[in-house]
Formats: structure tokens, sequence, C-alpha cells
């Protein structure tokens, strides 16, 4: 089968999580990345063999320069590293960061932006792309029309979005999911300390994620803590050895409680 | 069509949430409850109503003595009166509370037990209760065995549970359950501070959860935390206004931080 190729020199920079999941995804809408950079050569080597031998190195100075568009999927510690030392072009350049300035950028190099794919991503779990929010955002009008016509043909979901507005979006994506993953992990910690399977947990879980798709959050609170039902939480706080569950436990207890009283 | 009948005469205590719920999912499956008791005549009455007409009562000594199941899904704090108050019968008497030992009927009747379906309920949306774990115990086999029977004409998931392990279940779906959706709600509120949509949020969300049916959480964790990335971390404390929140980034940081170094 021929895909129709976008017309654009992708060089990817970074191969973890994120740069992974993003080039299967480029590479599944026929645009797979020309060009891999990692730091560590197992990485680079990993992601180049799962592409079908996409070119790497591991040396910045030697990306190609006539490259479209380089996508730094990086962590933030090593983005500004890695940019001061790109060797300059004319191609436009975007990071993936939820918290970082588009304006990073602007010392090194004319075009830049930032494309932001709101999602949680593990090497070995592919991710769907479809309706993954991407939030694009570039220093020329010509540039973001680019870059949303290339999100768009990753995902039905692409929104323009400020680095101020960026700031946020990534903010609530850290309560909503970093710190959810977390609860899951405590409450596999108990569950396992006293001999019962995680799988019994699922279904619940499931169900509270689907539930705010019908309903908000604050709506759809149930459990001991938004009735303040003193008895089941005392009972509960004594059950915790942990000094830091319980702290956990105390505090989104007296959290929901507060949120419910407005 | 037909629906063969299990030979039980079930009498409902309560008309909450999981009352509603249950009594529903008991109706499909051709058990619907002989009758109804609410503290409010408003619950009863739209229970009752949903049900298509089963009679009820808002006074406890109403209640038929001939009943074979007697369901108590009240919330913990009413369940201790209500039993007291219930006219003395030969019928088997079950609460579905997490926190509450088998025990708490034991100076009222003579057979007795629990009935935990562990899942988050609310009028508004219906529940299939298909995949719910359902988790029993009575202080007779034989009950017990009724009881598995029952449960499995609701749930293809139906185990044995003591009231020891129940509190512990009880527990680790507080976690997993009331404080994620706790979560999702302080993300709604970050979102809508900044006139962006919660919507954004539900594919993350879900990924979130749909994940660890595949890994285990403690591997699924991503995010600022885990790499303890302080440069974000301090930006994202810096955004929050509330001390509250503020509190719950931070301790949810070290915690997410502590459990990894392990």
């Amino acid at each position: 089968m021929v895909i129709p190729c976008i017309d654009m020199k992708i060089i990817l920079i970074g191969a973890g999580n994120l740069a992974t999941q993003l080039a299967v995804a480029l590479q599944k809408k026929g645009m797979t990345p020309a060009y891999i950079y990692s730091r560590t050569r197992e990485s680079a080597e990993q992601l180049s063999e799962r592409l079908r031998d996409v070119p790497y190195s591991t040396d910045i100075s030697q990306v190609p320069t006539d490259g479209d568009l380089y996508i730094f999927a990086v962590k933030d510690s090593a983005l500004l590293d890695l940019v001061s030392r790109m060797p300059s072009n004319r191609g436009l350049w975007v990071h993936t960061a939820g918290s970082m300035d588009m304006e990073v950028f602007a010392p090194y190099t004319a075009r830049y932006g930032v494309f932001y794919p709101m999602q949680t991503f593990s090497k070995e779990r592919e991710t769907d792309f479809d309706d993954i929010p991407i939030f694009v955002e570039t220093n020329h009008t010509d540039d973001t029309e680019r870059l949303q016509k290339l999100a768009g043909r990753l995902s039905t979901k692409v929104y323009e979005a400020t680095s101020e507005q960026r700031k946020y979006l990534h903010l609530a994506a850290v309560f909503a999911c970093n710190f959810s993953n977390h609860l899951y992990a405590l409450c596999d910690r108990i569950l396992s300390e006293h001999g019962l399977p995680f799988e019994t947990m699922l279904p619940l879980i499931r169900e509270t994620a689907a539930k705010v798709a019908d309903m908000p959050p604050a709506q759809a609170q149930t459990g001991p803590a938004i009735r303040y039902d003193k008895n089941v939480i005392d009972k509960q706080m004594a059950l915790l050895s942990d000094p830091t569950m319980r702290q956990i436990y105390d505090l989104m207890s007296r959290s929901i409680h507060e949120t419910n009283k407005h």
C-alpha cells in the first residue's frame, strides 16, 4: 500500500517513551522520521530497528542540516543543552514538553514552536494517537499551519495553545494522570500486603475514569470523605502503617470535603 | 421473555445510589425486590416507580417479615440504628458496606452476612454489574452458597472475603477510586480557571486507567516526579495559588519519588 507522503523531512531528537511512540505513529501515517539522534546508542539502535533501519547518531553535530522539521522529544533537563549544540539550519524546530516556553529556541534559530501531545507514554505499550489532544504553537502563522496539518494526520484533536496555557495543561495533566497512577500504585501496595489481587480493582478504576466523561468530576465524587464519615475515615487511617500514606489519606479526605462544601 | 426466577423474596433497605443500581440490576435478572424501605419518602417513591411500583415504606416496622433476603444498602452511619429496629424474622440479613464487620448483625438476628459490590455508584448513571467484583461472606456455609449463587446471577466475578480482607479492599478502593476522582476534580478546577476545556483530559484519564490492566502501576508511572525533575516541580508548584493543592502536589511528588527509589 502506498501512503501519500507529507512533504517533510523529519528529524527526531530523542528515543525515549514519547519519541518512540511518536515515531511509530508517524511511520504508520507514511511520515517516517528520516534520522534519529539519541544520547545513548542502545536507545538509538532500538528505535532505528523498530522503524526498519532509520539512520541514527549519538553525536548531535552529525545530525543532517537539510531537515524540514526537527522534533526535540527529550527530557526537559536535556533540552536546552541539545538545542544549543544543534548545527544551525533553516528547519522548523519544535519541542514536545508541557512546561517549556517556546522561546527557549529563540537564541538559536529563526523558526520554532511546540508540538505537545498530551498523553502518558511507555515504550512497551503502543499508543493510538487518533484521539490524543495535540497542542501546537509556533512563532510564524505559516509554520503553525504546517504543524497543525502534520498533527492532523496523527490525531483528530489538534488545538492551538500558547506557552502560558500549555503550562496549565501540563499541570492539570500531572494531577489527572501522574498522581492518579500513583494512587493506583498505593492501592496495589495495600492489596499485595494483604494477599489480595490488584486485578479486582480494574473495573472500579475503569468506571471511575469513564464516569467523568458523563458528569463533572466534583459531581461524580463518592466515598467516605464526601460525607465526611468520620467513623470510616478514622478506621481507615488506623489501617495505614506507612506515615506518607496516612498523610495522603488525611490530606485528600480533607480536600474532598472542602471542595464539596462549596 | 420469561426470566427464570431465583426463589428468594428480596427486601431492600435503602434507596440511595448503590441501592438504586443494585435494584435495577436485580430486576434485569428477574429478581425484582419485593419491598423497599427508605428513610425519605422521595427516594422510596422514586425507586419504587423506577422498578414499576414495588411497594415501599418509610417506617421500618412496616417491612414484611417473610423475606428470604434483607439487603441493607444504606450509609454506614445509618446501618446500626436500622438493624436494631428491624422487626425480627428468619431471613438472611446482609449489608453492602466495605468497612463494616459482619458481626454488627450478631446481637439482632441468627443468619447474617455481607454482599459487597466494589464499584462507584451514581443514581443517574446505570451500572453494568457484569464485571463488578462482588465479595460475599456469611455466618453459615449454606447461606454463603445462596449468596454466591445470587451474586453469580449479577456478576461473573464473585469472591468470598472475610471482614478483615474487606476492610483492606475498601481502603484500597478509596485510594484507587475516590481519591483519583478528586484529582480529576482538581484538574478540572485548574483548567476552568484558565479557560481550558476539561474534555481535553479525557483521553489521558482513560489511557492512565487502561494502562494498569497491562502493567503494574508502579511501572506505568510517568511525569516529572518520577525523574524528580526539580525544575519542573518547582515551576508547577509556583503555579498553584491554593495552599491545599500545593500541599497535595508536594506530598504526591515526594511519595512518587520515594516509591520509585525502592
